[in-house]
């Protein structure tokens, strides 16, 4: 591991053990602004080599293979020095360790569900929601930051809606997804049930994409964020993929616009241009032409190349017939749907200067 | 093969060698109505033992893997006093070889789409609009029926639409597809471009989804079936599954009811059970109460014991939030949706008289 | 449930929840010697209905798919006069539980591998070492019986070398596995750890097949079985499939038979042709001719039709080259490597005399 | 596409469109020694955009997406300066094709088996025979080398063979293999074939690893390779994976090593540490200690990090129980059974200074 330049932030994945730690850890381990984390499991993996656990294809990253796990408390991570928490926390956990993180002045970047709702957490998006961000002003002073990333059906499909919303002004949006099997993280899915299968259904799933995608759309009216009235019908289902989340899609539009202009909504989409954020990919979508794209196994990793690969969403079969517009998006699930949307916040609330290295989350 | 008693109709399935073809062989090998098939296959497969194409696991139907698949014209068959032809002819050459077995007064049950818009061939469901059988009166005297089965994907949609269709009374019908391998037939999609992916597109399949479901849920005005005029917004996709289609729906409905009335029209529809079809299901739709079903794996073969399995449709997910009904259904692409279809259709035409023995289709 | 005649023998099975558990409901259902089971669970499936658990596509047994499993003890199966026991329980409960039913004068037919190697146990596949049933005669009297099949991939492996074994004395045999998903039962193997992906190790498994390939094929000599001395070199693997394990086999052969000798011999393998039990198949072995058999999904259900379907063994692509011939065989793990190997086990026994109706397993 | 550097050599893949060509392009993109390639596919692909045919996940390598593919006769290619050409072709064509590059002086680095067993063709893998490539020696001046890699099978298995092979002097290697899709190349196997299944045959391929693996380990005398005498006794099955090929083997050892010195030598086999060749893998292979390595999905793309990944060939699971040695070991095939092979190959002959600038292959 490289020594820590000085102006490196010093961080810590929680629950690195899991899918999302470690798409966190390959995400981190030579970041620009961070140092390369500290890599907290659970009892059960305490003590084990992150190389052991790996899961993601050949070799963990260059020096993080040989550390081993270990359990911290919020307490000993405040102690350590650590300035920003990446949390990949199980449901079950994730609420208290956070707020706890958070209140000994740790920033915390979480992928877990639990804080997502909570009126003064933004549910972050950089390229769909950046004002969101001010919500955390609403904390006490001397607090660490809590900021959320979405659910990762929710995580693509906000960034396939956003350059088209206002251009279409939908009464309603139809989803059907077909969710990988990494989303379950490990273990996850046993394999008799969805080999040669597919399973219609996804524990509180429909839910989350409905109220998410609904906030994230929302109006931040001054210290609240205001949904978007839009009806959501949404229709989850686990398919045999490893990785990346394909969604139809279907608005039904109020307006008219012309096809061209929805097909350069999407491609034109890039609200991030002007920021310099590693993990964010240019554009934002990447339109496709063929027929019969986005696909998981050849776009899931769009976002190439280096840092932003799998941040990318992919935007195809564009289909106009007023009032249905009817298109696919693929994103990748651990990717910008998980590690990478928490580390792309993290990176935005550092460009906002809410990262003060001085104090915590306060500025 | 056993003798055929005389009661039993002379009959043959042309395109034996496919997927579809096969089905057709497993069903009629011992229908009670109709004799041991004839099978009749492309230039390809001429002289080829029928055991050596089988495709659909273990032994073929007793009595059929010795034989020796042959090409046949129509004019041939008719000769041979072959009386009710199944077709699975792929679509390059169904149309025409079909017309001139109609012509030579062969009754043909074909699931091929060339004719299943031509206004005086029904395109019909046995449990959705038998009215519609009526049309081949239209043809003139002397020729032999042409009954066509609806695309394997419309097929058992518009068996799940039947129940609710009236007591919804929807104003658009929103549709995701989840299709499986066995409906590109053989040899079909190319391995590596569906293991461990999903393709969000199949050719022709959405525009025939959207006309075949309104003309089989329209009304026979006269001679003409006046479509229905609900919208479809479809979107196909092709998973790694071997058998069995799974849809996502979502109705926008312009009444109310509440939801029991909702699952008794679902579990009661047994339009069928006051006629004696060998093929038929009872009751039809299969409703699934578990939270994660309808499943490919578990419901493909829904419709056991005996003849009917992978004949009915299940049901499952049913979830009522005004305006929006939703829920997933399933059915076996290949009988249900193909082989089985036709089979059913015949019986019905059977029923109907239609299919009087000593002349070419008029009664 | 159709009454029971009085001369079907009252029986149970203990693990019915599992995956082999229910292809034994699925074979005892409507067997023409034993009665209708009991459905006996673990403490987590009590009271749970059977149907609810069913994994093997679409329907349960006619009669059972509404039983709800209950928890019963060695002495509750023997005081309410269950004559015959086959075990799908997991190895960690099935020694002592076993053990005390057999006391109590109860017959165990068992697929769990706790008692394979007892001395006093036969170890039995009725085509290849029908004699060692003669093994239970060193129990004391009044004991029932207690028979074990193999594991589901020697089960295979033995009913393939027993025709050729005396025909080529191989000096050494090498075993390659391609094992399917449902030998680890359910829950199993994780779907992301096999999507994809071989898995090549399953524990113990090779040691296993070493062992008891040795001791079936091996020689009563008097009341102790002496194992076989070739040795056995086997490397164990599992891929994405459901059902059927297939087996790469290289014998390194002594004699120098003519090809067709050996053919043959796989051909006309039928050592129960002059025994009338329910589930063996005729033949035993079905000997593939074409280039690129057996495949699991084609061949695994082989022994149809009726209840021997998976309980023959396919043998294709057999390659004499002097001193290596080279096969590959499959079977259905699950019923002639599971639930079908105890049946047929219970059915020997029965022909022999051994299921006494009046007393525990003596004669 | 960068400008060439004046010290890069021009090169060209033949057959750029399929599945090898694309990992050629990928290995060739931004190579040290090589040219940016000209892409030379097939007169089907003629025209079309190198971007639109891409199967290998995302986007095709910077500067080469936008390319589009042309035909090119040898005579052309020579006249228009490639150096070197990366050979692709299917086997229908290649033999010709290439004999008429070289004649025209051009070199070429095939993948295609036409020239394999050719007295006068190294079959190179250069790690385990570089001293073959003294073989081109034989071929008349001015004329191109003509240099092939192994199938994608035996490429893997030569090189775990070779750190071993003197160290035990087996009298007999027993292989069985589990084959990815990717190795029968794009359209390769129907998905309805191999979809929750095995093929346990693939044409032509047993015999390939039996002769090509004893000329690769066979001795070089003078001008003639004389192939190494062990038998080998191989089974081949195709598997539901979409890269890297897994192989069982067993080796008859006459040594009697122990385990230690066995592990240490494939661990430390490195034979390339001495030059500088840019898609090496240091160390050739990795050793994995776990108890259930190495997978396809796990271990495919060992090699990494940079130029290399898929290179490096994965052997685990090494059981010592004398006479016989049993692993597994697994390589990408389309990269070093494939592209990288011959990339390898190249970069070998380039270091041994055969590619002089000047002249067609003549030193």
């Amino acid at each position: 591991m490289s020594s820590t330049p000085s102006s490196q932030i010093p961080c810590a994945i929680v629950g690195a053990g899991g899918y999302i730690g470690q798409h966190f850890a390959r995400l981190l381990a030579d970041h620009p602004s961070f140092a390369p984390p500290l890599l907290i499991g659970s009892e059960r993996n305490h003590g084990r080599r992150f190389g052991e656990l790996w899961q993601l294809g050949d070799a963990p990253p260059a020096g993080l293979g040989e550390v081993r796990l270990r359990t911290a408390s919020p307490a000993q991570l405040s102690s350590a020095g650590v300035h920003v928490v990446f949390s990949a926390l199980p449901s079950s956990t994730a609420r208290a360790y956070e707020s706890e993180l958070a209140r000994r002045g740790v920033h915390v970047f979480t992928n877990a569900a639990d804080h997502r709702m909570d009126p003064d957490v933004p549910l972050l998006v950089p390229e769909v929601n950046p004002e969101h961000l001010a919500l955390v002003a609403r904390r006490r002073r001397g607090r660490g930051l809590l900021v959320a990333d979405p659910n990762c059906t929710t995580a693509g499909l906000v960034v396939a809606l956003k350059p088209i919303w206002n251009l279409l002004r939908p009464s309603a949006v139809h989803v059907s997804t077909y969710q990988a099997l990494s989303g379950a993280g490990f273990p996850g899915v046993a394999s008799l049930s969805i080999h040669d299968n597919i399973v219609p259904f996804i524990a509180h799933e429909e839910e989350k994409v409905v109220e998410e995608s609904q906030r994230i759309l929302g109006t931040l009216r001054g210290r609240r964020v205001r949904p978007d009235g839009a009806p959501f019908a949404v229709n989850c289902a686990r398919v045999p993929v490893r990785d990346g989340h394909l969604e139809a899609v279907t608005l039904v539009a109020r307006r008219r616009p012309d096809r061209e202009a929805i097909l350069r909504a999407f491609a034109g989409f890039d609200p991030l241009s002007h920021r310099s954020l590693a993990t964010a990919p240019h554009p934002t979508i990447v339109l496709r032409p063929e027929a019969d794209r986005p696909q998981p196994v050849l776009d899931r990793w769009a976002g190439r190349p280096d840092r932003a690969q799998g941040m990318a969403v992919s935007v195809g079969r564009v289909r106009w017939d007023p009032p249905f517009l009817r298109f696919f998006c693929l994103s990748h699930n651990a990717v910008r749907g998980g590690a990478g949307g928490s580390v792309l916040n993290a990176e935005l609330a550092l460009d906002e200067g809410w990262l003060d290295p001085l104090g915590g989350g306060a500025r």
